[in-house]
């Protein structure tokens, strides 16, 4: 475990740069509590210099790495990848593959820092591009559902990468030492399903990986939080994280209709319009979140978020880094390959030819 | 238009059997105001006798045809396909093949309703299983989504064949005479998502059918309304059904420890409560609707369904009955036959190989 830690910012990120950005460190600061985390603060110098003047938190903790250009919110990401060197996102994922920072955080565009991170760190395994999660509110809890819509076609293999990883994901954030994982799929009979998720199911089931595998789940499970870490492809998961997204704000706008007319409606919708837009902020699949499959730790913060929002995404990468996180994963992978070579993957040659000519999905979701 | 028209009914279907569905088919008569329509009642001569006897409005509508089998609710589709010749439920099917009935309603086991219905009636174009029909609420009214879970794997020419099949669906029940139809997708742009929706996309929009394409939708847009009808496969499908369904629970339980421990907090609950049990209610894939893609009309009723939802699954078989809906299907899939034949149909190779593998799925959803 690394003493002192160092997290690399792009401070220059989403849609306030360092008015948003370097609060948001001083209070990750003020939530480590004195753990010895450092920050490098990549960005416009004389910007970020004043912004760390008029917080005495910042003071040691943090060092100021000039970066004289930003990519733009709207920059496609293979522009970002040709062109981003230089860039205050870019600088901040190159401390990490230099090894000078232990990971990453940025609140830009999420096309080009996946573009970037992607061209700098590569991904494990063969992965294309870093799968999305989305931590989703549950009866028990949070499940951490991946991926949420990067990866749009899947392979069995790349299904259970995901599994590895949102199970490495789970522990490390939410210290559960034995997270359970299931294959999200229209029945939970063996025999249900396309030739994907059974492929993913029956490696799941022949091969020991550091997960407690459960079987298939349903659309209803995810709520319910039947199992720690849901699977499934970009496509499926992004279908339903908006389908959820969208439901929650079909709820309030019926309560709201529901409780008009009526001191007591408005005290009732005003208890219920809570509950309903914490939920919607936590389904935003434009929120934060780690990109899972780098070789390098990287996190997304919302690109609206406020310095609150920013410094939950710096204790994201805070707990990412000081895990075993990385090292499951290896393991965890290296387990998956030599059951692959054992005979054990079947391959699934539909999926794996279709996916060749989707390169174009890198900015998805 | 057929007068009378005449509805088969499977008497002896679902959890209830007569017991409900002779007060349903009382109750169908009175909605149907006037409207010559008579019936067929399949099933123990001796039971519908008792049960006719009781509701003098059924006299001089209904005919009992006697059947001596009936199909268990647990039964599976492949052995009702082979054994469930002179059970109600085949019978009632038979009746519409023969041309005696327009439509038939059945309670019964879905997965033996969808077998017994293949067996007998076919399917139409290439498809190999009827569609699952949702009729989900939004904030504009009501938007109709299918595949909701019965054909798993669907090329660029199925998708369309659901477009189709379900604007015709939706004019005939809802009376829009321009029905907008979308893709779900994982974004709105072109080059979004896998090679099935792209090819379905292109069709859509190189071919005039009786409906009007609005392009890709995403999941928010389901309950935001933004289109009549939306076409996906019965995977992402289910999914996204049933992923609403556990959020309309979660809700549920949310919303009561809200509001829990004060009158006005029971107050509120009561109202949401409301609003959320008739949103999951209609929302459940389990419940009644239409098989779409048949060469004839079958409509599968809820199997706890009480005499108020048997009515409305006879409701919608005489709307589907009475309107020009077979007519329209049957125009436009030569439409799509000719485009697919003049070489504007992109076929997906990996869709048709992955989806021959997978025909055990009849009895899914």
């Amino acid at each position: 475990m690394p003493d002192p830690l160092v997290i690399s910012i792009d401070a220059m990120g989403g849609d306030h740069g360092p008015s948003v950005v370097a609060p948001g460190v001083a209070r990750a600061i003020a939530l480590l509590d004195g753990r010895d985390v450092r920050f490098l603060l990549h960005g416009d110098e004389a910007e970020l210099n004043a912004a760390v003047a008029r917080l005495p938190a910042l003071q040691g903790r943090v060092e100021i790495r000039p970066s004289e250009r930003v990519v733009a919110n709207d920059e496609k990401p293979a522009r970002a990848m040709r062109r981003g060197k230089g860039t205050s996102m870019w600088n901040a994922i190159e401390s990490v593959k230099t090894g000078e920072a232990h990971a990453a955080v940025s609140s830009g565009n999420t096309g080009a820092l996946s573009a970037i991170s992607i061209l700098q760190l590569r991904m494990i395994g063969e992965m294309q591009r870093p799968a999305l999660v989305a931590s989703w509110p549950t009866l028990r809890g949070v499940t951490t559902v991946l991926d949420v819509g990067a990866n749009i076609d899947c392979d069995a293999e790349r299904l259970v990468q995901f599994a590895i990883l949102g199970a490495a994901y789970h522990r490390a954030v939410h210290g559960s030492a034995h997270p359970t994982v299931g294959v999200l799929n229209v029945g939970s009979e063996e025999e249900k399903g396309h030739e994907e998720v059974k492929g993913a199911n029956r490696l799941l089931r022949a091969t020991q990986f550091d997960l407690q595998y459960h079987g298939f789940v349903e659309g209803d499970d995810i709520a319910k939080g039947t199992v720690d870490v849901i699977v499934t492809d970009g496509f499926t998961g992004n279908v339903a994280l908006k389908t959820a997204e969208g439901l929650a704000r079909f709820f309030s706008t019926e309560m709201r209709a529901a409780f008009t007319g009526s001191l007591l409606g408005m005290i009732g919708a005003f208890i219920a319009q809570g509950a309903l837009r914490r939920m919607r902020e936590r389904l935003d699949p434009g929120g934060g979140g780690p990109f899972l499959g780098l070789n390098g730790i990287v996190v997304k913060s919302h690109g609206g978020a406020d310095a609150r929002g920013f410094a939950a995404a710096i204790r994201l990468a805070v707990d990412l880094a000081r895990s075993d996180f990385a090292a499951e994963i290896d393991r965890n992978l290296k387990r998956l390959t030599a059951a692959a070579e054992a005979g054990e993957a079947p391959t699934s040659e539909a999926g794996d030819a279709a996916d060749e000519d989707k390169s174009g999905e890198r900015s998805s979701a």
